[in-house]
């Protein structure tokens, strides 16, 4: 019952506040719907959270909101319950740096399916005026990452998230399409029948109420949403100042695997991608099979610990790399002695092991050095 | 006269002498050309180079090669000419890991000009079986680099290596194009015109001796000097066996700065650059002002402060950029105070900001922390 309580609770914050508010999500998730709910109306004026909030809050009817949702196929779905996505719950960390943020305070999910089957996910994203290549790349790692199990999450709006949902359906593998609008609508409309597909074979999520329109904050708000929902984020197209690149800035600040696919550089459509991937914010990928490589299958642990240390080993620095190769497996040996096999001075080298010992790459007796048993890299 | 002594010395051994064989230009770079000659003749097995050599050295005439040479307009310069590349010198550590290397004994040059006019440099190489995309880039970074004073040295292979060398006399820029072949010959024959017209405005460098013909081992170690003398090197398009990756090999090898233009996934002549670029060895460029970017402008600082802070920036991790962001520019504060701004675990930003201290972007009284003042990157 209080479970319900809190859902009630939480389904009128969601009819009042906009997706994404800090303000609204960073109250709600540190003292929960009710508390937040009752503060306000003994209207006591949270973090400027407006007076009239109150007042508007009296005159809803979230058991009513249920029912009507319910009756276009759509339930509120909030923390706690089974199927709630855990990963959005470190969107409260990442809320502090920016103007929109939080955890939602619950998810709108018009939906025959629990979220958590659809599930690990991976988002692919990019431009509304994309190339037929962009959208044909898309389309491929959309179909490959689901085929392996991935559910793929995207925007549902034109151009590449249209070829990512779709490149998942066409091998009926699970898509989640996260709207800006009430996840009864259809935004945008000439997408009515893909998304209302989505809704039948994967999920249609919005963190707005049912019936909101789509506006600019919202966008924004559910660009988080993909990004928090997914293990990793590939950026298939996107021109300079392209929306998705707000979606990939997400995946960023949450820490997730950015991955971004490149194009011809002559293509304005891949300039946002590849100043991602010069900056080393994405990997580049090139195609579903890397996706895999850097975000797992499911059931395949994350990171497994060759996988890893190789990847550590590719973010060395050539040099770095060098003295690494000079350290041996077996027993420890003096700096000098790697230096001499490194070719690499005595000074260089002991500035390299004190930087790869911090990585747990290599290991000191205090006397010499050899690789440390989790970073040892079997040569292919 | 003793100098003249050394360069004939230095001759007969590039004669007999295969391009790049590591136990010759170890020898020659330690002991100097004249030693190693004299060593042969009296028939001293040094680490293996035949017994014959002794024999073959007796017959040459190294003053008869040089005037030969000098009749078709070719020269030969060694360590200590004012002209002589210094950049070479680093082939010297490069050696020891690699079948190939060394510094030259010697380079076999075709040019009314200095080698040391025809500098700084920066290669730009790639695949003989180029695409048409390939080839515009390659000539649109080779024409602005050559524009901004750089000489774009290459091999004069069809493809990426005639774009490069195009796209510089294309706005009478600097070229040198350097062969596995003698220097007063042509490879491939179809670029004799062009070969001709690189040797009139810039040069034609070879390391094997004139009428030397091209065979694999020399391509190889041709491979190396391309990279050796410049002071970065860009990958056009290269499928995933191209020989442009050997010249990609020693430019790290040599840690010098590798670069990589993207192109679509879908083309398998872009599939060698992006593996670089996906494993970190190249940083991806989308034309020549990326490249300048990188490699920096004749006369500027290469490494000028400020785009160096911002490039080591760019090197962070995510976490380790939002505790660099959250630390003060003008004065110490203590790490609590970082946590809060930063919106990180107080055990996270104290690790963090270790690392920062030893990259020299943050600096501590003792007590508190602030930005480092080379280590400050204005935010644009």
């Amino acid at each position: 019952m209080s479970r319900e309580e809190e859902r009630l609770a939480r389904v009128a914050l969601s009819r009042l506040g906009e997706p994404g508010d800090p303000r609204l999500t960073g109250l709600v998730s540190e003292l929960g719907g009710r508390t937040v709910r009752d503060a306000l109306l003994a209207e006591k004026d949270l973090v400027g959270l407006r007076h009239d909030v109150a007042e508007r809050l009296e005159g809803l009817d979230p058991a009513g909101e249920l029912e009507r949702a319910a009756r276009v196929g759509v339930r509120f779905v909030i923390p706690g319950d089974p199927e709630w996505p855990e990963e959005l719950e470190q969107l409260a960390r990442a809320a502090e740096s920016a103007d929109r943020g939080g955890v939602p305070v619950g998810l709108w999910v018009r939906s025959s399916r629990r979220l958590d089957e659809l599930s690990p996910r991976v988002a692919v994203v990019g431009s509304r005026s994309s190339t037929t290549y962009g959208e044909s790349v898309a389309a491929e790692i959309a179909a490959t990452t689901a085929r392996a199990g991935l559910t793929v999450v995207s925007g549902a709006a034109f151009g590449i998230d249209q070829a990512a949902h779709r490149g998942a359906l066409a091998v009926s593998g699970g898509t989640i399409a996260v709207l800006a609008c009430g996840a009864d609508r259809a935004y945008p409309g000439d997408h009515r029948r893909l998304i209302d597909h989505i809704a039948d074979v994967g999920a249609v999520v919005s963190e707005a109420a049912p019936g909101c329109a789509p506006t600019r904050v919202r966008f924004l708000a559910r660009n988080r949403l993909i990004a928090g929902l997914a293990t990793g984020t590939v950026l298939v197209e996107a021109a300079a100042r392209s929306g998705a690149l707000s979606t990939a800035g997400w995946a960023e600040r949450l820490n997730r695997q950015l991955m971004g696919v490149p194009g011809p550089v002559t293509s304005a459509c891949s300039q946002g991608v590849h100043d991602r991937i010069r900056s080393g914010s994405a990997s580049l990928v090139t195609g579903g099979r890397d996706v895999l490589e850097l975000v797992g299958r499911p059931g395949e642990h994350l990171q497994v610990p060759v996988r890893g240390a190789e990847q550590r080993r590719d973010r060395l620095t050539t040099r770095h790399r060098q003295v690494l190769d000079a350290v041996p497996v077996a027993r420890h040996v003096g700096a000098d002695s790697i230096a001499r096999t490194a070719g690499v001075g005595l000074r260089e080298v002991r500035t390299a092991l004190g930087h790869l010992e911090r990585l747990g790459m290599v290991h000191s007796d205090g006397r010499g050095w050899r690789v440390a048993p989790s970073g040892h890299v079997p040569r292919s």
